[in-house]
């Protein structure tokens, strides 16, 4: 069992995972291939998908009540959709034990801090996470013990947070593979709203082009440019109205660079479009060091 | 050796591929895997080059002179960016044999197929050809001799082509692979605005937006979205120009829908935001049928 004086994540912990998806799920299969040996315990609505998801091995319990998990917990990850993130903190906060450490894997961090920030019982702690992997699957069916193998994982603490929970929650996220950087709640929803927001706006939009009958012209560049707009349409719209302000942001910024490339185009400006695509060229090449996608 | 009369290609044919890069080696390189017997003649401007791409196997002769290699050709591959298609065409079409047939694997069709229209030696003729496959790599060290496998290659016959050497061309790229359709030229540039071009302007603009500071935030969704920035200026400048009147009306077409993201965002109006969103998770998702990429 965990006290707040500890600085580690142990392998003998109570973890209560609450939202069973693509990554919820993908935390329990990474716990269990790591060699977890605590309890995993699954929180959702539904009892037969709970029950369906036992029997895929990935949980030793599953429960209705996240009020039951959060009493047992040393660790309580909440991997719900974005807007309901805060209710499931606060709820798992009034019985969680002293020494428990509560997280999320939100993809907007701003507004969650905001909204729980100096409202916890004294015995809770809750630092923000929001691990840099995913998938427009959805589900635990596609959990994946290696989902987080090698990417970022961004935990946003705060004043309040005390050094020795933000050093466990550092090291959950380090046992499931990831390599931890620290943001503020702010600073994440700015660089999240270019890097992860933005590029769902566009892929969207360009899907949402496509006439029907020009499907079967559409190759691998158009169809890796839009994978992402296959994602949760409820999902995405929560988290692009938590971030809207940032997001709105970006998509001036874009605009701007979509702007200078239809005038480069109108006016036939041959160097000028060389440059414009080289300045992207640069930009995309320069993503590629050091990474296991590209 | 083919005579106009002839409506298969054969395995025995001498081929010329003017432009051994991407595209070109890896016309040579499907041949060979797929038996081709008759020779397979790179031409380029880089002697050196040529030298390495026989010594690679791809080619059995390479030469700089686009008429040497026209004089012997049975099908002319005219592989090269698509601002030069047309001068090539006219060259080789002068001195090749009767019979001959020519044919290109330009990203746009309009402007090379009214280029040459009615200009070539009565001897000689030529039929647009797209296939739709691809990398942002460049260069015959990314040749793939299975990159037109289960790909649609694009044709673009007009009034005056002749059957026989229609049929022949369809006989050629389904040799390598793929599945062939007919376009005219104007129908397939508008196509190919909407489902190559658009994607690459909107990839561009995407991936020029990304602050160096963030790169370390950019994960799958972001690089998907903007793999094909990566592409070359040069090639990809003179496509945007060779078919610019379409790429900007699909660009309009683009702004509208991303337009409407931005309102829905703006007025914090989730309903219509899931909306939109629904709208293009269902075009992506159509894409994903009977495809080998999705």
């Amino acid at each position: 069992m965990a006290s707040s004086r500890d600085s580690t994540f142990r392998s003998s912990e109570t973890v209560a995972i609450v939202g069973v998806g693509l990554i919820g799920g993908s935390i329990a299969a990474s716990l269990r291939k790591r060699g977890h040996t605590g309890a995993i315990v699954g929180v959702g609505r539904n009892q037969e998908r709970l029950a369906e998801i036992r029997k895929a091995g990935l949980i030793d319990q599953g429960t209705q009540s996240l009020g039951e998990a959060a009493s047992e917990a040393d660790l309580i990850v909440v991997c719900t959709p974005v807007d309901v993130i805060p209710a499931a903190v606060r709820e798992a906060a009034t019985v969680c034990r002293p020494g428990t450490l509560l997280t999320d894997a939100g993809s907007v961090k701003g507004s969650i801090c905001q909204a729980l920030l100096g409202r916890l019982p004294p015995q809770a702690e809750f630092i923000g996470s929001h691990p840099l992997a995913g998938s427009e699957r959805q589900g635990h069916a596609h959990a994946d013990a290696d989902l987080f193998e090698g990417r970022v994982c961004v935990v946003t603490p705060d004043a309040a947070t005390s050094p020795g929970q933000l050093a466990r929650l550092k090291c959950f996220w380090q046992t499931l593979g990831s390599a931890v950087v620290e943001l503020s709640p702010e600073a994440h929803d700015r660089a999240l709203a270019e890097t992860s927001h933005l590029p769902h706006v566009v892929a969207a939009a360009l899907a949402a082009t496509l006439a029907p009958e020009n499907r079967q012209f559409a190759a691998t560049g158009f169809r890796d440019t839009t994978r992402i707009a296959a994602s949760d349409p409820e999902l995405w719209s929560a988290i692009f109205l938590a971030n809207a302000d940032e997001v709105l942001a970006r998509l001036d910024a874009y605009d701007q660079r979509l702007g200078d490339l239809r005038t480069a185009i109108t006016n036939r400006d041959a160097a000028a479009l060389k440059k414009l695509l080289q300045v992207a060229k640069t930009a995309r090449e320069a993503l590629r060091a050091g990474t296991t996608t590209h």
